[in-house]
């Protein structure tokens, strides 16, 4: 995912300006302490574990206006607003959360957390390791999206959200979302997956896999032992570089760098950057470097590559039998990634269950980065998916008026 | 280009089999020797220059029936046959050139050399540069697909061929033969391009750029003063696997692999190699640093970036304007690479242009590398093509019933 591109449009989502939460802070949740650490799916146990966390708009008196925003690969808690006035950018997601947007800060309490893994706040291999007193770097336990779910569901009871109204997120984010209707049907009202699936196929593992060889390959990588030391940014570039090309559309790509040079139109005959589609990969690599862990990048790349919801229920529809909540499954017409057709295996296999499920396929030709830029039609359906969910659950709709 | 996969099957394809050229013997032609050094693009000299080479077959008297094979990334000139009667493997494209196959070599004398910039007994980077006896490296020149066919020109001149009577090759096999049809239209009286464009588009460019980069982070690279030392072969195998989920369309890989894992279905929550997917890139990344130079990785892919046949002539059609030979243009459908849609673009241009062109798109689930395994509708379009092609220069047809 990228979140670089993401710079938000119009008066109203400037810091100060009437569409932005404005100046928001970093929190953290703190939870595990030993003896009582957070049982892994690897069979190991972890504690303290800490969640760094945001959230925008109220919780109302009946706590029923959650919504839990769940960010991809390298994203953070920091999904909306300004950490300080004169901060370049707001946060990730900002395009879609604060009062009169997508997801409205005046009607809803919007939370976002860093995963279980992350380098952003949360514990993860870049986090002090008790038991050392250094960093964990690869004994760090390798955790899964259940994992990250889990940890979720403690800021959750912390938060004193009993139940989710609504969660959304892309990529990765809907890895979360579904696992959450799975795992914990009675919390989830309502969930927005969106450019996602319910695993990855052979490609995207391929993809995943030599980004984290690249990692692993660098001299200063020094098997995960690196903290204090030179970080294997060479390698990290490199993964980041390849996630790139695979977040954007061929025709997207084409239009907007096609064979055009960097300086003019002469070739230069040698090996530095040439061509602007070269330069802008290599200004991608090169600024994640500079805010991202690459011990963080093998962990979740690895979370993503085991999320299989169809291998550990056996099948879709069995991992689908119990949700509760009310879906909308979003695509992009253009994401090569995460295609259409993923998209709607889950929402088949939803339907199967008797999930009340809309699915909508966002006509772009941005490819799959395209949930993290300005859409009208995207802002539109969630909002209005949102407005009849928070209705039917005041109405009383407890399960999202899910048919037995 | 994988050529590893390609391996031939059926009893005749075998040493000594009756469809198999049999042994057959690398030959060396070195021309160029200063004062009289090759022209390049890049405006630089280069001298003597050697073009390792094999033939199949003989030519007739009248030096009418040669075809000209022109190979891909990370081929060579060894096409077809054995080197030694214990080869595990025969050439690259053996499925292909043989008594009775598509390229008959009982009917044609078929060519196939190294390519300048190579690593295969072609003048390349790691050729000696004669004014240092040190290998080029980075001083060798950077070289174009022009360049590469003008020093086939020489090799032509050199084996008494006037003009080709075919001359085929997939991916930048294709480059080569657009170059020589659109350069020397004297010279070639019919071109079969496969899995093939006129130029790269951004995404491709993409793809090589990461790929030298991998290359030029290993710090065994050296910034390409490797010779003699231990080699980048960790950046070698890194774009070495990039370039090999480009080959193979994204079914296939799920069919070929799925979420399969290398050890039965537990786990193994470790960053070890776990999927079958990403055990397989594992293993072509690493036969290939066996077998090829890192420095010719660079320049050959940056020769495929450089390719632009619009570009440099202003358009398609201007550029195919005296083109003389009749053309076959194949493309394979699921190829995400070099999709139909490029071949197409190919075919209207020299349809505009008048030229006698045939388009086929071998419906294929393999993606780009189809052209290397077994395929009867390939190999009965490359046959039939030849024999009327054949046919017509015979009866005198000396531009391919070219309408003016």
């Amino acid at each position: 995912m990228s979140i670089d591109d993401a710079i938000p449009i119009g008066e109203g989502s400037r810091f100060g300006g009437p569409q932005s939460v404005g100046l928001v802070q970093a929190r953290t949740f703190t939870f595990a302490a030993p003896p009582d650490e957070l049982p892994l799916e690897c069979d190991r146990r972890l504690g303290p574990v800490t969640l760094a966390y945001e959230t925008y708009g109220r919780l109302s008196p009946r706590c029923d206006n959650a919504v839990l925003i769940l960010h991809a690969l390298s994203g953070d808690a920091h999904a909306a607003g300004y950490h300080a006035p004169d901060d370049a950018k707001p946060g990730w997601w900002d395009l879609f959360i604060g009062p009169g947007k997508a997801f409205d800060t005046e009607r809803y309490f919007v939370v976002c957390s860093n995963i279980l893994g992350g380098c952003k706040g949360s514990t993860g291999p870049s986090s002090v390791n008790p038991a050392t007193g250094r960093p964990y770097g690869l004994d760090f336990p390798v955790v899964t999206i259940g994992d990250m779910v889990r940890a979720q569901r403690r800021l959750a009871d912390h938060l004193g959200v009993e139940r989710w109204l609504s969660m959304s997120g892309g990529s990765m984010g809907g890895f979360q979302a579904l696992e959450w209707a799975v795992r914990y049907p009675d919390r989830v009202a309502s969930a927005i997956p969106i450019a996602t699936s319910a695993r990855l196929g052979a490609q995207a593992i391929a993809f995943d896999e030599v980004g984290r060889q690249a990692i692993m390959a660098d001299p200063a990588w020094r098997g995960g032992d690196y903290y204090g030391r030179e970080a294997p940014w060479a390698g990290l570039a490199i993964a980041r570089m390849i996630g790139h090309i695979t977040y954007l559309s061929d025709a997207r790509m084409h239009a907007k760098f096609g064979r055009r040079l960097q300086d003019g139109d002469r070739l230069a005959y040698d090996f530095r950057t040439e061509f602007q589609v070269e330069s802008y990969l290599k200004y991608q690599g090169d600024a994640f470097v500079r805010r991202f862990d690459a011990n963080s990048y093998l962990y979740i790349t690895k979370a993503m590559d085991y999320f299989d919801l169809a291998g550990a229920h056996g099948s879709l529809v069995a991992a689908f039998e119990k949700v509760r909540a009310e879906m909308l499954v979003i695509s992009i017409s253009s994401d090569w990634l995460f295609p259409t057709p993923q998209a709607k295996e889950i929402v088949r296999a939803l339907k199967a269950c008797g999930v009340p499920t809309t699915f909508l396929e966002l006509d772009s030709s941005h490819g799959h980065d395209a949930f993290l830029l300005p859409s009208e039609p995207l802002a539109a359906a969630i909002a209005a998916f949102l407005e009849n969910v928070q209705r039917r659950v005041r109405e009383g709709g407890a399960d999202g008026g899910r048919q037995p």
